[in-house]
């Protein structure tokens, strides 16, 4: 019931209007006497940040981790985790035309509708910048996780209709951070590159899709019925902000076949419960809804063409490929933690 | 963190063994006053149980509607309402060379290595005979939200490798039970139903795809970061036995687009609330894990084939169409009665 | 969010009115493998169930325990446990003179003003008789709690004016079933049996105190901050009909004193976790508001005096003392369950 | 599930070690468009603050609101509000001693068992401090109260063995804060603030009450079953450090007597739902247990005896005043935007 928090043993609250004085976050449920390794949620922080590379928005914050609570002579309390990431470089400007105009494919006019009220400098609470925070708590579980075995990489696996063409058993971990498009295969990824940069220079945006694999996860993390776990990885990868879909690999071509030829394959859970193998999942993301070329507000075909100024990614993919893993590793940690009651 | 359980303010909770003395349901919430249409339920009991045609399983269960509190003089009290379906056709010793065996596909295993102990009849537990309660349930939420002017609808959009050829606003809902398959046009449901008796006699199965409109949603359901209406149907359809994959129409298709064209595609949802514009979602589901043809079990491939004797469907589709109605509706009724909240 | 609903990682949910056809609940959260003692569930329903002894109402209620799902073989399956208890000697027409009235002191205006509609049979779901269920309940919790050397014990310590003169660590629990009272101190027994024979001549009602005793509870249940577990027991043991006040014991005794008199006394819990010292609490009930004198209806001055000619116990303690521990092993086994959680 | 969190619909979460940088809360679930009253939480804070008067602890804590996210332009954003109170006056060093030993009526033993590690600077994350947080909360969610017409007011009651001789609706609300003792009555004000001073004087400390009154509550807060409202409020007040009992006024006198003497007492809630009588409740604290007289440790009665040199209250009790106020504003808060649910 409170829609800013997320997780049932291992609970994330987030906070922060995107060009209010801070983002933040509360991560509740990690256990006590874990090392806390805080230059690895930064780098994590730093691979999600805006200004990274040329193919991302030049808002350029540093999104700075300051830990507030927790963590005591290097290690975990069993305490809630709370931090702060101040927001910097939040050109309000840059919105003012926009405080009577709906943009389109944005959640603008949703929230106008159901609160009467928005902050609508750059989205404000609906702004992707709250990622970040998730991001931060991804890499907080992933400590829990890395202790337990278990690891999560996700990569770009499309971008427009430029898709990678390998399995996921196929994919060298090492190679996604080669590209800034985090496509692990180089010829592909300067592809999606270039495929960017005619999108950015044409005021157009990009969707596509993210694989994401899980491995060394143990037998028997997910709950029957209404606590299945790739239901669970649903909900939590689509509140991403543009997120429009989740299959377990390879769910919807798998629709298309036979019993007799899907009965062996694997995507790592069965009946909503692990198996122990590896856990593969893909999300598909709609183009971002702010393009730079002239289009009709969502106010009526009559308006005046609206040019959206602030500064935006044309592909929003290769910064969702640490919120994906963060999604995931906050999931996995949290039914890791629940698997523990099972016994008696 | 009561995964027998599911919604917020509008609470399902189910139980049951497949073949135990019954199986049931609780549903909390619905509010007070509202006029109960019990024979509403026992029809949406008919559409999905087993027997009522050739192309299901013969296990033939009357499925009868049991009411047991929370309705009084016609009238909804407020109070939960429960109810049982008797489980009468359990041909246990179907399952009696399944004692010692898991079953490929199926949860047996993982639900063995979860527990340490497990109905083998049928599943237990785990058997999508659960799904009966969820209809029953899904149809009493439909009470409420028929006064609200909300419509639910569910069609079968692909079995196998045949697909419906045509878009969902071009659907006439009345032709959807003009077939066992429920697909909303007669030649494609025809060649559906032939190709799953093809199987049937194959001893293989079939997976396929179902498309969801919901019409009449007042502008305003969701909310904002994780209570985003997509994540939680997601979660909702992902939490069906052998459901793999949901998008939001076209979520997959629009991945490899460009801004330009579809900034103003509408799938009914902007920013995790709705718009008022129809809402219309897909889900992928894998093709049955009970085939009758003899295959290795998952216990290893020296193992004698095993043949499965019990009753089974060759393809859940169309059974399941008013399975994904029932999940939408509990969905949609719960995040209406969430929206009451928001005004102060 | 769902109110018939009580626990966290052990979940009870309650349906039923007074005088439908039944009551019943389901209890999620037990583990699979627990050996399954439905004997036991009926004895404890028999120590709460109306017609049991001279001092109790005279509706005469089998209470039989109807199991429905969750054990399988003799074994808890670690799927819901579900049961009823049919209605059967429900003299609905004793309530018509009520049907346009309310009882004072009763739920009864309340309810009418909260939902616009009530089943005015005997309090319908507002009717003590939905303690059965939790009853039932307790006696499956305490089948876990026993597993784990935790006892849970209550008894009378005071009906009206009498109380009895004696510690918690003076009472030998096996006097406790000696007296329908449930005091176990014979001569003081006694006299509270003369007290609620005179009430109930007078048509009057009693109040009282319950005094519970948990023993061998290993440090560490309960959870800092919101966890505390004496502010669950407090909810628990509040929750049920006709409780006023909660304390440890002597809390409010002890706000009188000084630290340095009560710095080492012990009520089993520190910062809101357990020690592992004894944990006791003491319940105060308000005198029952069914009383058969007559008396003005909270209609106002005016009317005719109202004649309450329903059954109803004089005295509600010693059949709330089963559900006094029903609530108590209730809320120690979710917290047992959760503590399980603690460690990484 | 996470017990740093509290409420339902309404929902805080606080973080912070008394020691660490900071602590803070965030408030979920306040609607959008509710000015916001930044002094009114600062005004709360001040009355909770250590340094006061010369009755309470003599840490210096400005303990200055610092408001995050949730307002805009004076409004409340309808998203969660977030604030932090840094710590400055934290003399970490006065704790050093303890570093290796339990503190006697602490929680330090039972967290350092449930944990293996604590922060034992001032009780860390256990330390009373936490309550500043609650205090901003309530604040927070007396401004939606106020705007329905519902004020909570609490006063001390009793301190040690000397009690207000005055029913509660013979208090005036004005004459609280005319004390440092918050008692309003101006002679047993005085002999309170003789005895807290002679405590002091001689190194220890004294318990007593708190009788809070909620005026102006609509009829219909809270749910049947187990959202009784007194359930809930009796869970959020002894969630307080040092309570110990809570009773709807006079749960444990009116135990005492006859449904004819009672039956037509109000305490405000009736079946756990609101009468729309005042609403009256008292809840008992122990004795601080940091008292500066030597004393065993808990490690055992040869240890050397412990003196607590950190600056302590001789008695909580006029400092929780406002904590009692804000625990009754959350609980009123959250379930006065629960019942707007109940129609349809």
């Amino acid at each position: 019931m409170a829609f800013n928090s997320f997780g049932h043993r291992l609970v994330l609250t987030t906070f922060g209007e995107s060009h209010g004085p801070a983002i933040g976050g509360v991560l509740d449920g990690i256990p006590a006497g874990l090392s806390f390794d805080a230059p690895a949620v930064q780098r994590a922080l730093d691979r999600r940040r805006p200004g990274q590379s040329a193919l991302t928005t030049q808002r350029n914050e540093p999104d700075r981790f300051e830990l507030l609570s927790g963590v005591f002579q290097g290690k975990t309390l069993g305490t809630p985790i709370a931090w702060l990431i101040r927001n910097h470089d939040a050109k309000s400007e840059d919105y003012d035309a926009l405080a009577g105009v709906f943009r389109p494919g944005h959640a603008d006019q949703a929230w106008q509708h159901k609160y009467g009220i928005r902050d609508h400098r750059g989205g404000g609470r609906s702004s992707a910048r709250e990622t970040a925070v998730r991001v931060a708590a991804g890499a907080i579980a992933s400590m829990l996780l890395r202790n337990a075995g278990i690891q999560v990489t996700a990569y770009t696996a499309a971008i427009g209709d430029i898709s990678l063409n390998r399995e996921w058993h196929q994919v060298a971990p090492d190679l996604i951070e080669a590209s800034p498009v985090r496509c692990p295969d180089a010829p592909t990824a300067a592809r999606m590159q270039g495929l960017i940069e005619a999108a950015r220079a044409a005021g157009d945006s990009l969707g596509g899709s993210i694989v994401c694999v899980c491995r060394g996860i143990p037998p028997g993390l997910g709950e029957p019925i209404y606590g299945k776990l790739q239901a669970w990885l649903a909900y939590g990868l689509l509140t991403i902000p543009a997120s429009k879909g989740f299959e377990m690999i390879d769910g919807f071509a798998n629709a298309g076949k036979r019993g007799s030829e899907t009965n062996h394959f694997r995507d790592g859970i069965s009946g909503g419960i692990t198996t122990g193998d590896p856990l593969v999942f893909r999300v598909a993301f709609k183009p971002v809804s702010s393009i730079s070329r002239a289009q009709p507000s969502v106010e009526g075909e009559s308006a005046a063409p609206l040019e959206i100024t602030g500064r935006h990614d044309p592909c929003v993919i290769p910064r969702a490929v640490p919120v994906v893993e963060a999604m995931a590793a906050l999931v996995l940690a949290d039914f890791y933690l629940l698997a523990k009651t099972n016994d008696h």
